[in-house]
This record gives structure tokens, sequence and C-alpha cells, in this order.
């Protein structure tokens, strides 16, 4: 048994996020208007809370994060954000003591955070997402299916170098509606 | 209450398939061997006969159709099978009392098939099932998902005129591993 001192410093990488029937977590227009197809789904406890209280930081993609810059409210994370983006040169002031802008690899993510103390991250946005995969560095998925077919938009998932096995270790359905499944990553035994 | 003898001319389409956590059907090659990655998948019921007891008939696409030829096995099916193809010429003859060859669009197709007296379809083929779902004559969908990320491969949907929206009527969970899910099509009541 490891020591539950040690195992925060165990680096696990998880998601948590919702995608349509056929795979998409925006539609063709950037937009997740189609959330609210079920309009009882903010009357149900998704896990959220309890799945958030376990990671250290979020980590972000740009547009996930100009997503939630976008919304007029308060700032809602009370654990360390880090933005990865090639591309945005610096975070808003707004949000300068509660946002941290990195760049680099997957590696380099990492490195850059776990050096921060931060070990179990929540990972948001298709593209950091796809590029985690693509290094087999996502653990744990969470997938809360909305019943809805799309036919198009920004999808979860895009091509690997190689098939990834993983477990389900539970599935909920919410009012008739909503499935979510929660997936960990079944690597070979040593 | 519509009677029972009525309720078997109502013409329903269903399909019954098993994708990856990433929407696809079939691998790169075209192959299903990443159905196996579960051995145990053979010892669960999958409520495949209970599905098939109420249907009358089985509209394939042609790659399905090879696909099945292909296995070296004897005729599975015990109801009519309708073979989909605007390339193919005729049915081989080994099969020929077994299934019919049809061509033509999706309407030209069901009403075919329903002038033959069946009503209640089970759809199959990735093509076919994508050209009933942009016509919106997909009635239910029992989709059973592998717990892989393949990366890659034929796609079980593709793109859509208009979002398709759908209830969650059953969610099942075997093996730790294995999600079935029973969607049926939600249309606006008059």
């Amino acid at each position: 048994m490891m020591p539950d001192n040690m195992k925060q410093n165990k680096p696990i990488n998880k998601v948590f996020i919702a995608t349509s029937m056929d795979g998409y977590i925006a539609d063709r227009d950037g937009g997740i208007g189609w959330l609210d197809t079920i309009p009882e789904i903010n009357t149900i406890d998704s896990g959220y809370d309890a799945f958030t209280s376990e990671i250290d930081a979020f980590v972000f993609g740009r547009v996930t994060f100009e997503t939630l810059c976008s919304f007029d409210m308060d700032w809602f994370y009370t654990k360390p954000v880090f933005v990865v983006s090639n591309t945005l040169d610096e975070i808003p002031q707004k949000y300068k003591d509660k946002a941290f802008l990195i760049k680099g690899t997957v590696p380099e993510i990492l490195a850059h955070v776990h050096q921060k103390g931060y070990y179990r991250l929540y990972i948001d946005g298709g593209g950091l997402i796809q590029n985690f995969l693509k290094e087999d560095m996502i653990d744990e998925l969470v997938i809360t299916t909305i019943p809805v077919l799309l036919g198009g938009g920004t999808p979860l998932f895009s091509s690997l170098p190689e098939q990834l096995n993983f477990e389900c270790k539970r599935t909920t359905l919410y009012l008739d509606a909503i499935v979510q499944n929660h997936y960990v990553r079944k690597r070979q035994s040593l």
C-alpha cells in the first residue's frame, strides 16, 4: 500500500467532459447550447464536484479558456488553472492571479506543472485532450453523453498512433436521457 | 391503444451495433478484431436475440453483406435479408434464396420492403445507417460500446442536415467494460 501523502504525488491526468452521441464537444459554430437539449440537466448531480475535489490543478487549452472568459460570471475555480497555448502572448489582466500561461509539448507541460507541485490534473479542451491521448497520457475519462446527434462540430477524439484500451468502472443513466461512463486506462501489467 | 396486429404494420427501423469509444464500427483495415479486446464478450447476453425477435427483416449495406459472406459459417439468419447496393449486379448463387438485392433511395428501399410485408426492420452497415439518419428514418439505436480508442476507422455516424434528439431508455454495463445504451428517437409531438 502506498501512504496517502505519496499517492498525492502520483501523476494522474483526468478528463471530465460532455459529448453528443456522435462524439462532438461543440457544435459546428463552436456552441454548447445543445447541452440544454435536456432542460433538467442542471438538476442532476453529475459528480463534477466530487471529481474536482480529487484534482490539484486544471490544465486548459486556449479555446476552453477563452470560452470560460467569455461567460459573464465570477471566476469559478478555486484551484490553479494552467492555460496551454503556443499562440497566446499573455493571460488577460483580469485573470493574472488565477490562470497561468504555459507552452510546449505534453511532456514539457507535465514537467512544468509537476514541478509546481500539482500532480493530479484535470485536462480540458478538445485539442489538448487529443494531444495527451496521442502520448497515452490520459488515465481516466468521465464522459457524459447527451442524447443528441449533432451531425458535425468539434470532435472529442482524433487519430491515434495505436489502440488504447480502457475499463469502464461505472455507468449511470440520468433522466432517461444522459449516460455517464467512467473509463480508466487499462495498461499492460509489467 | 393500437391492436397488436396493427402494431406489426407500423414501420420501425432499428439499429443494433457495436462501436469503439471513438465511434468506429471497423478499424482502419475494415477489421472487427478489436471487438475481442474483451475476451469474455461472447459470454454476455447482449440482448441481440431478444432484439431480433421483434423485427421482420434485415436490411444490410453491401459491405456488411460481403463481410457476412466472407465468414466461413452457415447462414445465420432465419428472416429475410435485403441487401442494398447500387453497384452489386446480383446476389451470389449460394445466397439467392436467403438474400435479396434492392437498389434506390431510402424512401424507395422502405417502399419496396414494406410492400413485401416487412415493417419492423433491422438496418445494418455504416453507410446505410448514415443514409437512414440523414432522412431521419432511424427510430431506435442499441449501441454497444467496446472500451477501446481505435484512433481511426469506419465511423458509425456522419454529417446530418439537422440535430436529432433521442431518449436513452436503458443503459447496461457488462464485465466492467462494455456499455450498452438503448436510444429511442424523440420526435416533437404534434
